[in-house]
């Protein structure tokens, strides 16, 4: 199944301990783009300006990812962020941020890409969301992202929003912001019961937590000792776990739990370089040895 | 095989967010061979005061501990700890502590005791264990913990200790200053090229890390909501660990990998009440219950 993803599309600056980045490829839609396109066809929908380089569309196209829906905003700039990591490459401070013609997104999808059945809302203002939302009708499984941003300024809509959706991909400290406990497994079952049929609580380095009515586990991140950039980790994790599940077009438990895993193992590969650098270097191939390390390493 | 610890024997108070007890039996010592007694036969030697309650003796008996190694030192007061933990009952607070006698702790074993196969160093001045070392000439399996205070007073001991143990049982922060760097992964490398065949790292409530020459994993926490104390968590793992590979007699790769899983498990009881309130309502068939559902969360 194709699947559709709606959210910002930027370049980012990144300042790690060690290193430096200018102009790389960023965003939440298009992070979970690359990383869904190891397992299925994507259909990405954001806004751009003029200063867009057009070797980025073209790094998106080669990975089979339809950007018809990426709509270059004229007289306009790219959404611009500038971020800096701490030593411990999970504390980040942004440095500047841009919206540019990101501030006036106002996605209005084409005949074929309403007929979606596989939705992704990245991290958005919850109103937008929704709006995207209205769009698909007959969308089987949507899935949103969110940011502390939205929780603190616009928490009535994103109950909202929670109710129309079907999974929430949020990392720890969001969850613990919305559930008002430091206890993340309680977190996890309070903002379920929010709205969501189900919730993935991403723990970064940790790995990932899954909450649905009958279940709730925890699953490792996969360990690598070269973390470089975390920069799109966590859109990353929901590209691959909702791109395993379109492949798939299953999202029963057992799905679920196999996407969440795909979902660990190609955000392991994302923090391996700075922007997409190292994801232009995989296949599918170093995902699946990955997965046979994964898989061993949870047997006993 | 029985199981030989050396450590502290403690009266603890302990303060969280919404609760407070006093007189608890606490000490790293104490809460590993309760963890340990669910799998084998348990020695303990440590020290106490004349204030020691002889009901916390009959406490750890009634585990079929083995306390003859408790020392009593007339005129002397047990070691107290006064400690408060945070709302997210990870960080936590040293109100006050009295080493009283276990400062002047110092272990001659029986020779009984000194023909043991499998010892548990608990933390402790890095000295006061390699004289432990030395009274166990025989020893197959011996694993020790630490902990910042040692890494930052008494380096060169702790860098002899390292040369002289088969396995290091340590939490995240101290394999960070340990090895200079933030990530555990490289931590945990580093740590093991400074000695042990094996290093644990244990993360708290994101479970723990092993490293051998030729393995690297990361096993997940059991996920429970009701973290009432964490103190002893990290001592109970590693008594559940250890009491698992000395009732097999076995420390091949699988068997410590299954260990781990156990130290896990009886960790996450540890925590769901004060002191060993929990630990005292379970027994080895909870274990297994837990064990279960712990493998059941790990497939896919």
């Amino acid at each position: 199944m194709p699947l559709l993803v709606v959210g910002s599309v930027a370049i980012d600056n990144v300042e790690t301990p060690s290193d430096r980045r200018d102009g790389l490829l960023g965003g939440s839609a298009t992070h979970f783009s690359y990383a869904a396109s190891f397992f299925t066809d994507v259909q990405l929908v954001g806004v751009v300006g003029d200063d867009w380089p057009a070797e980025h569309t073209k790094l998106l196209s080669s990975r089979g990812i339809d950007t018809s829906g990426l709509q270059v905003a004229r007289g306009g700039k790219t959404f611009r962020w500038t971020g800096r990591y701490e030593s411990n490459m999970n504390d980040r401070e942004t440095l500047d941020i841009q919206l540019n013609v990101f501030g006036q997104f106002d996605p209005v999808l084409s005949d074929h890409y309403r007929r979606s059945e596989y939705v992704f809302l990245a991290n958005g203002v919850p109103a937008l969301q929704m709006k995207v939302l209205d769009q698909v009708p007959g969308c089987r499984l949507v899935v949103a992202d969110t940011m502390e941003l939205w929780i603190q300024t616009t928490h009535a809509d994103l109950m909202k929003l929670f109710k129309r959706i079907d999974g929430l991909v949020i990392n720890d400290s969001e969850a613990k912001m919305l559930a008002g406990t430091d206890n993340l497994v309680l977190a996890g079952h309070r903002v379920r019961e929010m709205g969501p049929r189900f919730v993935v609580i991403k723990k970064g380095e940790h790995g990932a937590m899954f909450f649905s009515e009958h279940e709730t586990y925890v699953m490792p991140a996969f360990p690598t000792e070269k973390v470089i950039d975390p920069t799109g980790a966590g859109d990353s994790f929901a590209g691959g776990m909702m791109g395993f599940l379109a492949q798939h077009d299953n999202f029963e438990p057992l799905a679920l739990k196999t996407a969440m895993a795909y979902g660990i193992l190609v955000a392991s590969f994302n923090v391996e370089g700075f922007g997409l650098e190292r994801m232009q270097q995989i296949t599918r191939d170093d995902i699946e040895e990955r997965m046979v390390a994964y898989r061993k390493m949870l047997s006993f």
